[in-house]
């Protein structure tokens, strides 16, 4: 047997074997250490296949999808730093709970650590930041390497997708020639992928938790990002009608049925600056299902007014609360607790949320139709959605116009972030990822930093049709830090935090043959976001001022706080 | 004491340490966590002081200025996959030896590992790719502290600096406020920076070395990449007369003595495709100091006729020899080396290799002058380079032109590339970052995809004055697979490795106000290359074709490889 016939059989072998494991996506990068692969995917049916010269932008393209789908994705390059610059979407993934499949290819054992070219270190280069790290053998002559493919695949496919999902990563060297047998038949592979079970609870922990609901008056359901699904929610919800505090990132304030919706709160962040409304608003006990919050004021109002339980509902055992108020960590699969409790009436408790909710929503909608500031802005476009969309947002101040602006809807809506550990890298791609894997019309809302950050990521709009519109807000700089507590230090402020480039895209929109608009006014905006999308990739540069976002922001809040002081105090 | 007091004496104690310790370039990248060091470093006078929005481009930036100043620089970012974007430069700071000082700011302790927001595992987080890495301890009321930071700042500096020298890492959490008293007067640090001592050689290998070039008629000076300094080089090599095979890499191509220009062979790359002449130019003994050469043909030459003794001189115990052909590493610092050794008359030999170098440098004129591929292009770019200039090339095609067709010269012009690991990323990064530390004109000869790959190097020069030109030859794909064998697959070829992607980068050039010209022949470059720089940052973009490329390139090659079968044969 030649070198290029077992080649040919090990590539087979894993290429099959990751299709058999019911992998759907695969996102190149172009090198050449990686060949073998790239040829093995590219000859092999059902695969969806896409490109990315940037390696940084091709790992968050493959976050996207995986996202989107909460299902592996193949992400594959060359030996070397094109393997570091996946980094940042590992350890992002590994947060976000994303499964990845990362495969890199590598130099030869002879050719590791002796100063040949594009030879790095790859053997659990990524650190703590993956679930699962496999070196491969170099393929040869052996029954036993091609049994090695096949199992070692499989494991890491499950373990990518074992709750917490996650990243893993296979290192695969090659030697010297690359080519395969193109025409070569591809072997079937025998296994079947891991039946994956589902973490449930024990039965004190089910009988302790019925009782709790049952006779708990002021109980508060918080359910943040990333639950693996929320079908059956509502039915649990509905039954014990507590109020439902749902981040945007849940999920849970789109697609809301009729009989819900008074459940679900979607303005407990302009709520709870009220100190007044605070004090009705303390929980007996609180389950939070998915991840913390994006809201800080929630988080603060939490941690001044510890419930006596608080329970926290986590896949994982390094189950998240970076606030030390969780008393209880049930690590079960979240909608093995949707179960059918007694029917409960709406309480007092209840309503005041109720009430306190339409107040602040009354205030947030005036202040869409009424202001200029990037929230209004942010609100006419949410407004705009229409059924069967996805909407981005990047962190930073997107995400939290969204926790502010995006109100619950019957529409279904997809919203989506990356907060595994909240960069401003790598946005661009993701949507495009989300994009690619759900085929519906995606938005993305992001800022001018982010936006620069990741113009890497319209590349792969060269190679893919593609339905995203992307508006920036373009403040000129970094506008959360005006929030914080560095904008006090005028003489330094500017230079190290707020950083203006100056820089427009409409050079950009040139570049990659976007479709483009750049509005000043709310009503550019709504007369541009009517128009038809007609490009392969639409950019809306939205002008704004960071200086006045900051001031009306807190002017809301004032007003909002001011209306439920005076209800409350009555 | 309060937080911030002692917050503000920590963070000085840092700052005076490094600046103590010889440091003079900081590089800022703008994020919450990282406040005190920001606030820290900009305070205090005395520093270069840049800033990157991408963190990516930064890493690359800071090792860009590293490269050429051969000193440590600052690299701060805040947490989370900031501190994941500087991967890539990092991996090619520690595998092209370039100090970096990295310093992420973290999360405090109780914010690790818990969800909050940008908290990611950063404690030894580019794992085996820095020198040394050290997690330190939260500010905090003791002395115990100041001396741990001043100390472990000190062992920071001279891992960094020690040969070989690399990046280190330095991680450092901070908890709120992160404010400093801006006025409080800065502490003055006792210790002084480790003397770092040479690696000099033993009393019997100096015996053996000696005797050996006295002995040998057929010997050969190879010199790579990024030796600590060349001064000293060329009187040792005009004492023993063996011709000298010069890496453009090594910087011993420019600035050659009158009385050297003989012994320097700049074009053994193409000299080396000759069968007939390879016979003739078998050495007995080859001294190489510095990395491996770029040059393929050299690298197989030595393959098929090992001489029987092959020194590495390498400061590394992990010594570079990646085709197994060292027979004696000697660790040691290269110019320790140069001594005089007895006065050698030109030998046959020597004859040989400057007769066909000479014959090759004709044709390679005649064909920069006639011809009009990339290769050609490069040359007259070569040619137009006056006193006192840097030229950076790209991996992949640019250095390999650089090889053939930048040809030894009395000017000073240095030489740069990142073949640490030989990526395409971060490449206009580390000319921007050159250019910063030399303060000379700047030419950067770079692909597409490379300059795709790193445009957002470009931000730092909305912040600081730069004099770098930027070449573009944009062939529109990756051009360096043409050669190789994957091209045969014509099926999956384009869509897998040529990836083209229509793009052209004038719009780029737009956006950041640079001077923009684009060329598509020969007299067109050469009247662009003589107009003058007028504004901050300089592109050309020339269009070539990869295929014509391939071809014209296998042409020189054979003319070149005839005449010298003729004249070895004769």
């Amino acid at each position: 047997m030649t070198n290029t016939s077992f080649l040919t059989s090990y590539v087979n072998q894993f290429v099959e074997t990751i299709k058999k494991a019911g992998i759907e996506d695969v996102v190149l990068c172009p090198g050449s250490r990686s060949t073998p692969l790239a040829y093995g995917f590219a000859k092999t049916k059902g695969f969806n296949f896409y490109r990315q010269i940037d390696e940084r932008s091709a790992g968050y393209f493959a976050l996207g999808i995986a996202k989107a789908k909460k299902n592996p994705v193949v992400l594959l390059c060359t030996s070397g730093t094109a393997a570091a610059n996946f980094f940042p979407a590992i350890v992002e993934a590994y947060y976000a709970r994303i499964p990845l499949l990362v495969i890199t290819a590598d130099r030869p054992h002879e050719l590791r650590e002796v100063g040949a070219p594009q030879a790095i270190d790859q053997i659990h280069m990524y650190g703590k930041h993956v679930k699962w790290s496999v070196d491969f053998p170099l393929p040869e002559a052996r029954e036993e390497s091609l049994a090695f493919v096949e199992r070692h695949i499989h494991r890491a496919v499950s373990s990518s997708k074992a709750a917490p999902m996650g990243p893993v990563h296979i290192n695969v060297p090659f030697r010297e020639p690359l080519l395969l047998e193109m025409d070569k038949p591809s072997t079937t592979t025998q296994m079947h992928l891991a039946d994956l079970g589902k973490l449930g609870p024990s039965e004190e922990f089910l009988k302790w938790y019925t009782h709790l609901i049952s006779n708990t008056e002021k109980g508060l359901i918080i359910v943040g990002d990333s639950l693996a699904t929320t079908d059956g929610f509502w039915e649990f919800a509905k039954t014990i009608q507590w109020p439902v505090l749902a981040d945007p990132l849940s999920n849970l304030r789109s697609n809301v049925p009729a009989d819900c919706m008074h459940l679900c709160v979607d303005q407990y962040d302009a709520i709870l600056k009220s100190e007044i409304f605070k004090e009705v608003a303390v929980p007996e006990v609180v389950i939070r299902f998915g991840a913390q919050p994006v809201s800080k004021p929630l988080v603060k109002f939490l941690e001044a007014h510890q419930p006596e339980t608080f329970i926290a509902v986590d896949e994982s055992p390094l189950f998240r609360d970076s606030i030390h108020i969780v008393t209880h960590h049930i690590q079960v699969d979240a909608s093995s607790l949707w179960m059918s409790i007694e029917e409960k009436q709406p309480s007092e408790y209840l309503k005041h949320w109720s009430k306190a909710n339409d107040i602040a929503t009354a205030h947030i909608k005036s202040y869409i139709s009424e202001e200029l500031d990037e929230g209004a802005l942010a609100g006419i476009l949410f407004e705009s959605l229409s059924e069967n969309t996805d909407l981005v947002a990047s962190s930073s101040m997107p995400i939290r116009d969204v926790d502010t602006f995006f109100n619950k809807t019957s529409k279904d809506i997809q919203v989506y972030a990356n907060r595994g550990t909240n960069g401003i890298d790598g946005v661009v791609s993701t949507a495009l990822g989300i994009q690619a894997a759900t085929k519906r019309p995606g938005f993305l809302l992001i800022g001018d930093l982010a936006f620069l950050h990741d113009i890497n990521g319209l590349v792969v709009t060269r190679f893919n049709e593609t339905d995203l519109t992307i508006v920036i807000m373009n403040n000129d700089g970094g506008g959360i830090f005006s929030y914080l507590p560095q904008s006090t230090e005028t003489n330094y402020f500017e230079h190290l935090f707020g950083t203006p480039t100056g820089l427009e895209f409409s050079a950009i929109a040139t570049m990659y043959d976007a479709q483009y608009d750049v509005v000043h006014t709310k009503e550019d905006f709504q007369t541009v976001l009517s128009k038809n999308k007609t490009k392969n990739i639409r950019i809306i540069e939205v002008r704004t001022d960071r200086k006045i976002n900051t001031e009306t922001h807190r002017k809301l809040w004032a007003a909002i706080t001011e209306e439920l002081d005076a209800t409350w105090n009555a």
